[in-house]
């Protein structure tokens, strides 16, 4: 059997009791890490499991995932998956890899950003469809976010928007000279996505959100250590002090509101002034 | 403390190895037992938390929270809610109120159906608002949840739509001769939610969707049982049997799929021949 089991978002004990105990009988334990991280460390997760794990990088994962799935159709093996299972496009492909391969397949759920997000206050039915940011370089600044937010505020709602994170990156130097030198991990802060969002929206100049645009930066969701701070976008991009360590993510807000989010998000509004003037004169307008 | 922890989606042990510690130590816990419903009944949890549980009803949440969290200034006390605990308004209300008595509040995140259901193997990101679905009664057909789905698909996205679950309902005699008499539980399947989204459509007439749209039916998500099953929304009228027993949601698909979502999801279809006509004709367009 395969069993993809999500980890949830924060340390070791966030997963599920279902899980860890999955985790500890099973014969070989995979880490997915490179679409998201916990907020500990390897070392730290099996030291609780009491396993070995072997991380699985892209790599593996998308080329060599008959590895994973080797004597599957007899033995138990753990992919775990930080946040939810099928978060990501990746683990449908390995599921269907499995199917092929006539290898039962079964997930244990667990607490994604998607849902997490809503410890911000925001109801989690007046969300549209969720983007992913980037990080631009000098040659390559894809915008496609851009039209997936033009589309959720036409219709008042709240977008979450996923920042990169970078882990086991080769520079392009090292790629060429095929040297397995990788850089450190980069994880993409709310300021620089408040920063590219408004780069793009001064390029394309159709009005999707402006710097006075209500934002929240969220950070460690479901940590200890969880954050959200909520500001216009350019509040944000100068918040990454207050915002503190990866992970981060941004909810640009819709206009579709209720009080009640009001009343909840204001709490960790940076400037409270401004964050009453904006909301009165362009939110909570259904 | 207050602290709201996530039950996850099917039984005793989707709670999270924190969220068990929580519960094991509160001084007392509380259920949320009116918004969703575990697999497994309350004395199970109990026998299994080695705890006594208090269910909390819509009344008591709604106007009684203070005796939830009477002296949690200095104790900890434990509201579970199955799913995420940000799932759904009224916890947010209760968060709200903690503040206002100056009680500290913290939240176990978990599994939520609205990313649960990527199981069903549909890109989350491609999902738009979500929408609830009411029992329609002679005089009451709210259909505001049509708008809604017309939103999602002008624009080509997945709407994932809740349906409605009654517990400690009263009929209306009993409620006008103030007995507390309460009728058997109801949960929504997904035959009668296709057959009341075909009649507003009927009554609408706008198009939206049609009774060849293509939808997928999804019945106790991150259960052992967990069963999904893809046809047209006509087809789904009559799929209960297939379905089986609660909690069931459904999810009508939006025009704008990628080529991975339709090689996993035919696989749950009832009639492949009609799925994949359907599909060529009128899905995985960007």
């Amino acid at each position: 059997m395969l069993y993809l089991v999500g980890l949830g978002l924060a340390d070791e004990t966030d997963i599920t009791v279902k899980g860890l105990e999955i985790v500890k009988k099973a014969s070989r334990v995979y880490l997915e890490a490179y679409t998201s991280i916990l907020l500990v460390d390897q070392s730290v997760l099996e030291t609780y499991y009491g396993r070995s794990i072997v991380i699985a990088d892209r790599e593996m994962v998308e080329s060599n995932s008959d590895e994973i799935l080797r004597d599957a159709q007899t033995e138990d093996v753990a992919f775990l998956v930080v946040g939810d299972p099928f978060g990501a496009t990746t683990h449908t492909d390995l599921v269907l890899r499995a199917r092929e391969l006539a290898i039962p397949v079964a997930a244990v759920p667990n607490a994604s950003i998607l849902s997490g997000i809503g410890a911000a206050g925001l109801q989690l039915y007046n969300f549209g469809q969720t983007v992913s940011m980037v990080f631009f370089t000098d040659s390559w600044r894809p915008a496609s976010f851009y039209d997936r937010i033009k589309e959720n505020r036409a219709i008042g709602l709240h977008t979450l928007v996923l920042l990169d994170i970078k882990v086991k990156e080769q520079s392009l130097e090292n790629l060429a000279r095929g040297r397995r030198v990788y850089e450190p991990p980069r994880y993409m802060t709310v300021g620089q996505c408040a920063q590219q969002m408004l780069e793009i929206e001064e390029e394309k100049g159709e009005g999707v959100y402006s710097p006075d645009s209500l934002a929240i930066g969220a950070a460690r969701v479901g940590g200890k250590e969880q954050k959200f701070v909520a500001g216009t976008l350019r509040e944000l991009c100068d918040a990454d002090e207050v915002m503190g360590p990866p992970l981060h993510s941004l909810v640009l807000l819709g206009r579709r509101t209720h009080e009640l989010e009001h009343e909840f998000v204001r709490d960790f509004a940076l400037n409270k002034e401004t964050w009453d003037r904006i909301w009165k004169a362009e939110y909570g307008k259904q």
